[in-house]
This record gives structure tokens, C-alpha cells and sequence, in this order.
């Protein structure tokens, strides 16, 4: 937004009556520019982050960069380079490569902002969410909402890497941001087997337990396993092996987003299959789990591999086509877009 | 509710008044009784079956009475002698012992009545709905909710029993009921492998697939299978291993009952456990599904074992207690009396 | 519902079988007729009273019989001739005719059936609702929903006739009434000027009121008043001044019904204008507040006046149609029908 | 957010690294400062505007400046000091005074942001919302929401200001604006009597039009007028003459906020009346219609007048006393901070 420096021939009484306003702390609609615009005047531009260089770069903090060292977290988060350097990977979303080392422990705390975590490599990490034992492990996607307190165990023999998703720019702006540090717990070292979470709502799809439920906004089932994402993509793909399907991670009893804030899914894109050209209002953050694809980011293609992210902003045109076929993993503001209602959508015929 | 016959002395203007209010179709209000009561004036009262009378006579039925014989059901409706001879359980559900012999089919219709099957003995059995091809076994709950299309096909070699839940009595209380016989369609007669239904909606909890669903108010998952059940009631007992636990079948993009008229629940006692007596507004129909166990009924108590069913009618007292644990399935009208604002429960603490 | 009373010719067993069938509280599906039928076999059919019947036997009662004769309320009810004796307008609504007498008192009580009242003749009555006095006058409606305590006084010179709608018979079939008698109070005489509750909620629309409200699921305005209703129907007629137009009374809060198992409208039609053969599921009681009208009942016509009261029955044709004119107020059992999933409408081109 | 510039004494290594994360589009959480603070690390801080300064700097530029001069519109905008030189009252929201000059039109456009005018002097100038004129008037609030077109005329002798508030920054912020400029129209220019939107939905509270309501997610009522405003407020007053009482203004067919990011309330503190110290999650725009009062924002007093503004920022502290009296409009975004689950309030007991 900048302002118009135009003046009139004779405007020595504009120029005080300006003067005079700017004094008064106002400023004149007609002096300003970009502030209606027939489409998004998106900040933000559409980006790619490539796994190859992500992915040693992880590795060498890891060597050199205590998990003390500060913030908590061994973090490298996605900076879109038309955000004027914040660290954020859209307007309403940030997404990193978070690294953990075995034996490291990244220590309790709580913060308003919601964070998922979708694994990408390692074994042997386990996360406590409210004091649950919820063991990570690759294409699993693992809550930690608004406000529960977590924290990261390393007790296996290699280190993990997982994405990070968090809706902190959406925070930020609302100034909304709340944080609070744990107390250092004797917490016990092995692994566990399965989180309490688990036990009362990853029965089966629609086995809902009666009893007390804390009433909470997110999902109480802070993680969803990749042999089930894996198994129910499958399923779907029975019906026309040839084009993409998704699947919304969703509070399992009652069907909403996993967060107020923030919507999960995965998608699979047999060989050969493509997606429409869609712009929506609203951001996205994408992860190549696995295979092979293009993605066209307003009419710029870039090959992908897995473990490259893809932040497409709102508005933006994009599509993803795959040769031999991917699975892609997508976090989006798509909840907050929806509440309040701005959802607009275009999708072109290819 | 009959009419007082109280009389004043001299009523002879009362009398002519009283054959004028009837000419004219109307009844004063002072002469009735039993209209407002302090609490439910309930027609039908609590009622057991039991399957040692059930079983024989449905086996019976299904060597004299051929299931084309009428209503296109081989089916033992449960009559509440409370009931004044309606065919009914409770005031608002209907329950019944349904018999399919090999090679036998139960052609296909569709009525505004819900309906569901919750399995007690046999195989080989599968049931169409809306054309999807659901298998049966027992310990699963199967739906045909209002207005789907579906038949029974035994393609086995062995008779199977189920039980029928519906919720019939409400639905002719609010004359609301159609109903449309199907047409004779060349169905091939082996038993199939999964339903559609199931591919798409049991994957996992909280998995939802992103495409169209039909705009319909019940579930999209058919079949609830027992494996399922029985493991998460396992799950739930592991917090707490000497107490009663409890499972509601629900919608699982949505979290709802599986029908907007009847709620489903599975009900696990371990040995020595029991629930607290309890009075709720609107009825229930119990069937054990394996095990034993004591059902008081206002104070009166009966021995149950597997098959054996039992009306709760409104308001009456009811608690179940086992010595060796049982499982016990539940149909229940408790979403009509929860969407209408009738709810009210008194538990007594025992 | 009939039991079929066929036999195959050599029956000895078949008569045996169904003799044990019997004996143990079983009902064969196969011998019961009109369960299923192809539309609503509706018990009760529409009906029609006459205010020029009802009218003097209102104020005969009046005279004769005290208002502590019974009941603790002086009303005729509309006993629809094909429900069997029942005092029932339809399935699901009671309707009836109240009359006060200057100087009674109908004492308090509370009950689960929610009740409205629909004023037509008098002045000088209010009803305390909750302890709210609220005063009544012709075309006004008037809420004394689910459980609240109410009692009506009549502080004037002439009588009040009121119409009653209630959903006892709905809440008989759910086994879902209680009742309870007030206490005597000391309460004082004289009719009151505005009550507490259109002080918070009768101020303008969409002005709600920011504080405690109770958890309650009806409507926290007691009355609406007809000098309000007149004035909106007349506002609505300004766009189409030949079609008939109608309102629904709402909380005003939440836009919902009134109640949750009652819907209230007011249908004016305008001189010529008339409505659209229409057949639903539910019932309904219209009732004629002003000018004259013909309703159209399963093909069958009848002339109606002001204080006519007419029932549709479900699934049975109806129109009106007016020459001069006509008010109609409506109370309706479509929020029962609608949250259980149950619409179903055919409107004929006439 | 800043970077913290700490290195350890030995960094060759760790420079290197740090330099290759920012050539990758990374950015390390450890060096980053300010993302999760203990509390909202809030950007803009609460301020005031004061109607002396800002009066006559409007009429100055209804003056000197035309109204086709750019923008379409004669807006000063609130520009809160604390926000970095964006036009902007809070994080979410837009403020501004608006001033139409006699004859003058501002000509027809519309965008996503919603907006809302608050008249505070002047006559004869109506609003054109979706072709709907709906005349404008001090203490009224009209509605001009999410893409519907709109236009303002000045058909009077006299100027006319008012408050204009937009959810603008939050649109930015969600990269969510779109606008469209609308086409010159023959518009008669003579006031209009009463809007079609009035006829439809200002009869009365709780009396909902039946028939097609387009399906949007904002009120249907564009306009709130003082007259009711006031009378309701004097409402509310009755039942505690000393406490300060306030309206929500909503959707009169839903009781939902009038658009799904905007809530708007009245205030009215009779004479010696104060609200309590709080703190709250979201922010707020105060204008002053009538009366003055002091307003402490975190401990700092202000005196106010009519016309004065004040924006409150999130978790900033604030109350308001008057000896006098006086009504306060709000706007806030806290439709936005609930429907996320963003809710957070402190309140001191002073």
C-alpha cells in the first residue's frame, strides 16, 4: 500500500489540509493504492522448497546446533521469499523441517497457535500430548492443538525429520498468540506402545465411546497411522484406479476439521493422473510423501520429488500431474476460509 | 384416558350440556382423566423375551411358513402385552426375531421406517443396500435406514437369525409411513466380499473421503462388523478393567447417531461389573449378545442369557449386572427425545 | 392393524405354531395387515369445527361449570370423531377452545407438553408465565412452553376464549409427561403493563439483548402481539398485493420455533387469492382469526368464519381459498417432522 | 520478529551454515525472536481519535477535495500510529469517517471486505444496497456486506459523516479481497421511504417472512434504526437503573452476528455507571454517539465526547465510566476470535 503523491496545480491548501490529517493520525482513502483490488493483491507468491537442499541442511544443524541452543526446537522453517523475511510459508501458514537427534529431548510447552507434525524419515520419536505417549513414525500425522502441552522424545538409534505445520501467521495477525513453558517432568525414556488417544477413538471408523469427553474444539485422536491413510487410499482408488483421490483427516466423532484453524488431507494420484487448474481463496502447504510429480504454480512447472513442499498462496493457479504416480500430503487454512465465508473457487477445464 | 361419570345433584342441564359438547365433536377437559400425570402414565412396561421360547418357534417358521408367505419377511415381531396387541415393543420401536433359510431370499422394498440388523447366529447371509452388496455375520449391525432399497440373500448353507430394530411405532404415530415393493432383479446369488460402502467409509476413524456424498441425514456406513466392536471395547476397558463400558454407532463423517430416530450402543460388563439404576424419558430394546447377566426392572429381577431381549419403557427403573460379564446390544430412541427437548434421567445411587 | 385370519387347508400345525407364537409374546409379520402401507394410513382424517357450535357451548360451560370443577382449566377440546374417542385434533396436536370468566383464576401449574394460546374474544386476562405476567388480547399469541409454570387470571369485565394448541398427544406416544400442580400464591390482581420478557426481547428485530439468558430451547418472548403481526403481513402484501403471504413466529434470538416440537405461522390471504393444493407429512390446526374463507379438504369443500378451526391430517390434501379475505393462524407439528428427517411435500398444479 | 545475531566463538562453521539455510529459503527458529510470546506480543496498540480534530479536517475535504477524486469514496481512515503507517484502527479492522457533501453520489462497487455505517450527523442521504434504497439517518446502523453492491446519495440540504467500519485488514491479512466497480445507473434521487429490506424483516421481533430467503451468511435487515435502538436500551434499563446495558445487533432470522466477521453492539451507561477491567482476545472500535465518559486503556485515562473513537487491541486492559451518561457503538471482530476457538477473557475485579 503506498500513497499517491499526486497534487492538483495549486495545492498549497491540500498540501496543509494533508499535513493537518496525517497530524490527526488519518489518512485519505482517495491517497491510498492496493487496498481494494479486483483480485488478491496476494503478498505472498506461490513456492517451492526443495528436499535435496532441505534435507542436509537438517542434517548439519543437527551436528552443530544444540536442541538448547534456543526456541526449543531444532527448526528450519519455510520462508517465502515475497513475505518481506518472515518465516512463514503463506500468509496464515508455517511449515518447517523439524530434526531431532536420538536421545534429544525438545521440552514441554503449550502455545495457542495449533501445530501438526507429518513424518517424513526415522523411528524410535515419541510425542506427549497432554501427558499421552503418542509414538511418530513416517506418514503418520500427529496433532498437538491450541493450548495442550507437548513435547518431543528421541529414544531410537537415528534421527527423525518431520514437517511442521502451524497456523502462527493466522495468530499473529488476530493477536492471538499465548505461550507457556513446561516444567522439566522425570518422564520415562522407552517408547510406548499406544497412546490413550488411540485406544478410545482409533477403534474403528464410527465406534465413538460414551462417557466424558473434554470439551474441546480439535480432534481428541492426536494421531492417524499411515497404514490406515495408506489402506483407505487404496480403497478409494477401487472405484476409478485412474483418477486422483483424497482423503480429510477429520475429528473422528464429529466429522469436523482436526483443528478450527486448520484442514489435513492426503492425496494419491495414481500413474498418469493430474489435477483440475483450481484457484481458491486461501493458502496451502503440500509434502511429497512419496514418488514422483509436477506441480504447475501459475503456469510455471517444477519437477518434485519426495520430501519437497510446495506452498501455493490464495488465488494462485495451480495443478499437480504425476507420471508414476505420488501421494501428497496437504495442511490449509481451508476452516478458517470457510467460517467466515470467503471460500471462491475457479476451476479451469484442461 | 376414560371420562369421569361424576354428576352433580341435579345435572339435568349439565347432562344436555355434555350431549351437546359431544354432538359437536369436542369433550370438556374436567371430565377426563389421566391426560397430564405426574410422570409417564406408560403404556407398555418393561418386558424380557426369551430365546429359549424365540429360537425353536423362529426355526419352526422357517420349516412350515414359506417367506413368501406375506409381508416378505420371515419375522417374529416382539409384542409388549402392555401394548394392548400391537406388534410392538416400546411406544416407539419395533424389535422382531428374523429367520432366513438357505437359498432364500427376502425380496426388495424400501419404507420411511429405518430399520437395523444386529445379528445373533448363522452365515452366508448378505443383505443389498441402495444396490451395495453388505455382508452379515454375527455381532455385526448392519442399516437399511429410511427409504434405501434393500433384500436378504442366504447364499450359505445354514439359516441365519438376526435381530430387527425399527423404529415403526414412532413413525405411525406421526403418520409418516410409505412404503414401495421393489421389482425382481436378477441378483447374482454369491456372497460378496466388501461393500462400497464399506471401502469407502471403514478405512479408519477420521478418515473421510473428500468427493460427494449423498445429502442424506443417516449414516453412509452400512455395516458395523464385530471384529471392530469387540476390540474397541477392549480398548475402553483397559483404563478401567471392573467397569461397565460403552460404544454409540455412529455416522462417521459426522459423528451422529446412525439414524435421526434410533441410537445404537454395545454395552460391555465385565465380571462382577454393573450399571446404576437409572430412569430415563423414552424407551430401549436390550438384546445380550454373549454371556449372562441380571436385568432389574422396577425392582424386578430377571436371569438373561445370550439372545434373550429386553424392552425399558420410559420413566421405568432399570440396571443390568453380570457375574461373568456379557455383552449386551442397544437400539434406543434417545436422538427424537433429545431433538425434541424431552430429555430427563434420575439415577439412584446404589 | 388386523390379523389375517387365512389358513393353508391341513393348518393343525400351523395353528399350533401359532398358538406357541402367542404364548410367548410373538406376533408372525406375515399375519399383520397395514403396517406398511403404500402412503400414511392415516388414523385420524382432517376435520372441521364450527365457532358457530363451539362459541355458545364455551359460555354455557362457562356458566354451569366452575373452573374447579377438574382439571384446574375450563376447556372443550377438539376431539377429532376418527381417532377413537381420543380427545385429539390430530396425531400429534391437541387443540381446544378455553374459556374465562371475569374475576377466575385458572391456578398455576407446569407440565412437559408445551402449550400456546391464540386469543379471539375478550379483554382483561394475562397469564403468568414463570412468574411473568403477561397480558392477552385478540390475535395475540401467547407461550407457555415445555415445563414452564403458568396460570391465567382474568381481571376484567367480560370473558376470554382462546384457542389451546398443545403437543400432549405427541408427548403421550414418547412417554414423555409429566405435570405438577403449583401452590396457591398470593398473587396481585390487576392486569399488567408490559411483561419482563417483551421489556428484553420485543424491542426491535435483531436486537438481542447481551447477558445471562437461560439454557432453553424455546422461545424467551412469551407473547406476539397482534398490532405487530397485522403490520408485517401488511408488509409483506406490498410486493404482491394478490398472493396470499405468510409469517412465522420465531425466537427471536435464534430465528428457530417457538418451540421445538411446534411451529406457529399467520397466513393472510388477500380478497382472491388462495394456496396451492398441498399435501405433507404432519398435521396441522388452522384456526380463523378474521374474514371468510373455503378450505378444500381431500376434495371436499367447506365454508369457513371467523373462530372455525380446521385440522389437516398428514399426507391429506388441502387448499384455501378466500373471496373477501380471510387470518389464518397455524400451528403445526413441522419441527417434529423435520429433525426426525421425515418431510416429504406434493403440491399440485391447480 | 527479529534475528538474533548470537554466535558462538568458533562460528566459522555455523556462519556457513546459517548462510546456506538462507540461500535454501530457510529460516532457524532458534535465531528467530518474538514468534511465541507469553501474551499477544500485540502490535497495534489501543488509541484514540478525538472528533474535534477529526470534524473539521472532514469538512475541510468535503471542500477542497472532490468525491471522484480517487477511491470513490471521501474516507479519512483511522490510522492507529502503532501499526506501522497502515490505514488501519486494529489488527482486523478498519475505521474511518466518511463525509457526502449535498448532491453528491459515491458511486456503486462492491467487495469481499464487509462493511458497516454508523450515522453520526446530517440527513437526506440513502444507501443503495443490492438496488434496496435504504435511507440513512444519526444512531442508525446499515449494513453493506461481503460483495453485494452499494452506493451512496446525498439527496439532502446538509452534509452527512458517519463511522464506516471494515473487516479490510483481516481480508488482507487472508489475502481474501476482491472488488468489482459497479456501472453508472439512472438512480432517481429523490429519498426514499422505507426499504424493501425493512418491509421484510423490521416488522417485528420473532416474525420471520416464509418464502425464499437467498442463502447467504449475513442479515438480511441492511438497516438498524435509533429509534428502536434506543427504545430497546431504555428496555433493558428498567430492571437496573444504575448498571450499564447493551444490545447485540444480529440477524433478525437466525439471532446470528449481522455478518460472520463483524459483531456489532450498542452500549448505554446510565449516569455514574462503569464496565469492568478486561482484557480479551480480539479487537474493538468504540465510537461515541451521545454523552461523555472516560475510557482507561491499560491504566491510561481519556476523556471522550460524542464522535470520538477509541481502538481497543487485543489484551489490551480497558473500561469505561461516565458521570453523565453516554452510548458507546462498538464493532469487533469477535465473531472471528470464536469461531476459531480463539476466546480468552480477563476480567479485574476493580
Amino acid at each position: 500500500m503506498t500513497t499517491k503523491r499526486f497534487h492538483a496545480p495549486d495545492s498549497e491548501a491540500l498540501d496543509e489540509l494533508y499535513g493537518d490529517v496525517a497530524d490527526a493520525d488519518l489518512q485519505p482513502l482517495w491517497m491510498l493504492e492496493g487496498l481494494m483490488t479486483a483480485t488478491p493483491a496476494v503478498r505472498p507468491r506461490s513456492h517451492v522448497w526443495h528436499w535435496s537442499a532441505m534435507r542436509p541442511l537438517a542434517q548439519r544443524c543437527g551436528e552443530l546446533v544444540g536442541i538448547s541452543r534456543g526456541g526449543d526446537r531444532r527448526v528450519l522453517s519455510l520462508t517465502n521469499p515475497s513475505l518481506g523475511g518472515k518465516p512463514y510459508a503463506t500468509s496464515t501458514l508455517w511449515g518447517a523441517v523439524q530434526y531431532l537427534q536420538p536421545g534429544e529431548v525438545a521440552p514441554a510447552h503449550r502455545h495457542t497457535p495449533g501445530a501438526l507434525r507429518f513424518v517424513l524419515e526415522g523411528s524410535g520419536v515419541w510425542t506427549r500430548v497432554q501427558g499421552d505417549a503418542v509414538a511418530m513414525a513416517p506418514g503418520d500425522l500427529v496433532l498437538t492443538p491450541s493450548w495442550v502441552w507437548h513435547e518431543h522424545h528421541n529414544s531410537g538409534d537415528e534421527p527423525m525429520i518431520w514437517f511442521d505445520g502451524l497456523d502462527q501467521p493466522l495468530l499473529e495477525s488476530l493477536d492471538a498468540i499465548f505461550f507457556e513453558p513446561g516444567q522439566d517432568a522425570n518422564v520415562p525414556r522407552e517408547v510406548p506402545s499406544r497412546s490413550r488417544s488411540e485406544e478410545l477413538y482409533a477403534g474403528a471408523p464410527g465406534l465413538v465411546p460414551i462417557g466424558s469427553r473434554p470439551e474441546v474444539d480439535y480432534s481428541p485422536l492426536f494421531a492417524y497411522r499411515w497404514v490406515d491413510t495408506d489402506r483407505a487410499l487404496d480403497q478409494l482408488l477401487l472405484a476409478d484406479p485412474k483418477s486422483a483421490v483424497a482423503l480429510r483427516f477429520a475429528d473422528p466423532t464429529t466429522g469436523r476439521d482436526v483443528m478450527p484453524t486448520m484442514r489435513c488431507e492426503m492425496h494419491r494420484l495414481p500413474p498418469g493422473a493430474a489435477t483440475a487448474p483450481t484457484r481458491i481463496v486461501g493458502s496451502s502447504i503440500f509434502v511429497v510423501f512419496s514418488g514422483t510429480c509436477t506441480v504447475s504454480l501459475e503456469g510455471e512447472t517444477v519437477e518434485l520429488v519426495a520430501g519437497d513442499m510446495v506452498a501455493t498462496a490464495s488465488w494462485d493457479e495451480w495443478w499437480f500431474s504425476s507420471e508414476e504416480g505420488c501421494d501428497l500430503f496437504r495442511v490449509s487454512d481451508a476452516p478458517v476460509i470457510e467460517s467466515l465465508g470467503l471460500e471462491r473457487r475457479s476451476v479451469r477445464q484442461s
